[in-house]
């Protein structure tokens, strides 16, 4: 590689990395629609300019950066997303956006020359952190989220997406499918950071998505009675928070049988007095597994765990379907072609979703894997060796060279 | 009971119901030194002012409202607090507080003359739903809370009480014991709602208590590591969600093995996002057992099952003790001679705490109950029949007179 492609990749890197983090814990807090997600755009639209790229924001929030004529059809485009989880890392998201412009940047160094138009995006609230609702960009784009349920969504003060989009300067009205942007685009590759160990195992630096795990978001409603935790008596106790325990533990033991993974990583409690007895507990079950039926099945069997227990506690339970995406298989031909140009690195599935997977519905799609030497994501811990970062851009840009140059 | 004591309770029940009421839930929030705590201190210091009382706030922000010179000594003080559990009730505190000026008003429609001085108090923040703390003004005024941890309590958006105080026009350095104001009280009374059904078992409007259980709240921290729900594997993650949850039916069982109540009403998660593996859960233990050393074992037998269970899920617990309240046995002398005036009322004890508990220390302290007919406390269906309120108001009179008139 290049002192191009490396420099400018580290330029970029460390101008991003400030912009909301909280310098406490290093975690990051990049909602979407919010200050640091503004800040990010503006570093996005910076990028682009310093490059001479043509940008754009498309109907649904989604940032683009153009080398070429959109027009001329058959785009190779490649980026990710810049917002976070709640006290997430750094790289989740911004290290795909940060090599793209890093990889035109090394193909411009090589003196290639492309044959079909080449850009840079990044989709809008990918994580769901604000709004509940992952790859909200990306599916609003593929016509897989209606532009009246995101309008409606809410984040936990109550304000609706299209408020948000609203206040940052964004007109909701011009939410939803975007057909002809996607014709225009012949292969989307996406590079993130890998979210497991998978590649540290194998020792390889850089790796290629065979399919990710179909998964889904449920929100378990526990609805019990508050009362004073201090004079009401066993019997005459409703506690959510009983049903909530005994359901924490059902989806482990289900998930582990199955071969699944089944996580309560979110609750709200009410009123959430240290002296009263829960009226509501809502749980939010992050659920995976390799195939759908399994998936199917581990989620009922947790869910019929819950009611058996909330009968048992005198305790209502409810279970909403939030979000689900089912199984994806990225398209073989070009993911053979990819792990060719790049002398044959490693295939592996995953559970995480990305913009990829949305994208995968409607256009040809590969996507890329850094390694990750501890498998840490979603935290501050989250982490990747500057060489192997250095290395996905190279890796980046030699199957941009390979798609679209000559 | 005349008409006057009767009218005057309706009246001021009627202006303070509104304060802090959430209209949807009928739930109360009047967290200390918020809006609505200052709504409900201007309600109380406007009852003084219509009854020419003397109106004066101590050191530690109590409320009081004197009849007669206090300098005199050997006064006969009743009363309770305004401040509520998050989507709280609302008897729990504010009937005692009304019930105080409706019997002065009784005292004076009956034409009985005092021969010591009376007062109505208002104590501040006595559920610690801001700050953690529970009755932190009777406490402080008792010594039983030293001013500097008082001025360093934090609420959950981390602002401190000092801070809090000061906001609401306070001076938090003058925070303190208060030796000299406790030496001109002979005689406490609070009147409570009952927060269980002895009394609607019995069948008697009014009761007097005997003694409060022993009770605490501890706060389990439980330290896990934050990751990836979709990605990481079962075997690498340190998830203190399962540990939590364990201990939650850990609590219950040991709780009801002992007679004893356990209870996790509040729980705090970081991240708290729907796709992170939580890296911190911080749940509340609220406990209370008939006899000290029972208490103390159930809480030490928690604590041993939340340790065993966190070393096998990879997580840190650590327990802290927030507060404490040993036994306390009302006066037997005073509840003899209240349970006398009142014509032989139900004796009972509470595993609830109250100022009256912690003045106990200092003063000799009785305590009376209102008839709750469905047991229900801390939530917004807490509720008295309106002739049960009335008869409080008539027995609080008949006390009052017997202790303190001619």
């Amino acid at each position: 590689m290049t002192a191009g492609g490396a420099g400018t990749f580290l330029e970029l890197w460390r101008d991003l990395l400030p912009v909301g983090r909280d310098t406490a814990s290093g975690g990051y807090r990049r909602f979407a629609w919010t200050g640091a997600d503004a800040d990010c755009r503006a570093w996005f639209r910076e990028a682009a300019r310093a490059r001479g790229l043509a940008y754009e924001v498309d109907r649904n929030g989604n940032q683009w950066a153009w080398l070429g004529d959109p027009a001329a059809g058959d785009a190779v485009v490649t980026g990710s997303h810049l917002d976070s989880v709640p006290g997430g890392g750094a790289f989740d998201g911004p290290l795909g956006v940060v090599s793209a412009f890093a990889a035109l940047d090394e193909l411009r160094a090589r003196s290639a020359t492309p044959t079909r138009p080449l850009a840079v995006a990044a989709f809008a609230d990918e994580e769901g952190a604000r709004f509940g609702v992952a790859c909200a960009g990306s599916r609003l784009t593929t016509g897989q989220l209606a532009p009246e349920r995101a309008r409606e969504l809410r984040d936990a003060d109550g304000v609706s997406l299209a408020r948000a989009m609203e206040r940052a300067g964004n007109d909701p009205e011009s939410l939803g499918p975007d057909p002809g942007r996607l014709a225009r685009i012949g292969t989307f590759v996406e590079l993130h950071i890998e979210q497991g160990r998978h590649l540290d195992v194998t020792g390889d630096p850089v790796g290629v998505a065979s399919a990710i795990w179909p998964h889904g978001r449920w929100r378990f409603d526990f609805h019990g009675e508050a009362n004073h935790a201090g004079t009401t008596r066993v019997e005459d106790r409703r506690d959510p928070m009983l049903t909530y325990a005994h359901t924490v533990l059902a989806a482990r033991k289900r998930a582990r049988v199955a071969g699944a993974l089944a996580t309560f990583g979110k609750v709200a409690v009410e009123p959430n007095g240290v002296n009263a007895i829960a009226s509501l507990v809502r749980g939010w079950l992050d659920a995976r597994a390799p195939e759908e039926a399994g998936l199917a099945a581990v989620v009922a069997e947790i869910a019929r765990m819950a009611a058996e227990r909330g009968a048992r506690d005198g305790v209502d339970v409810r279970v909403t379907r939030e979000s689900f995406t089912p199984v994806t298989e990225f398209d073989g031909g070009l993911r053979d072609r990819v792990a060719g140009l790049l002398g044959g690195v490693p295939v592996l599935p995953t559970g995480a979703g990305h913009d990829a997977g949305v994208l995968a519905a409607a256009v040809p799609t590969a996507l890329l894997f850094v390694r990750n030497p501890t498998g840490v994501s979603h935290a501050p811990a989250e982490s990747a060796r500057e060489d192997d970062c250095l290395a996905g851009v190279t890796a980046l840009a030699d199957v941009l060279e390979g798609l679209a140059c000559r």
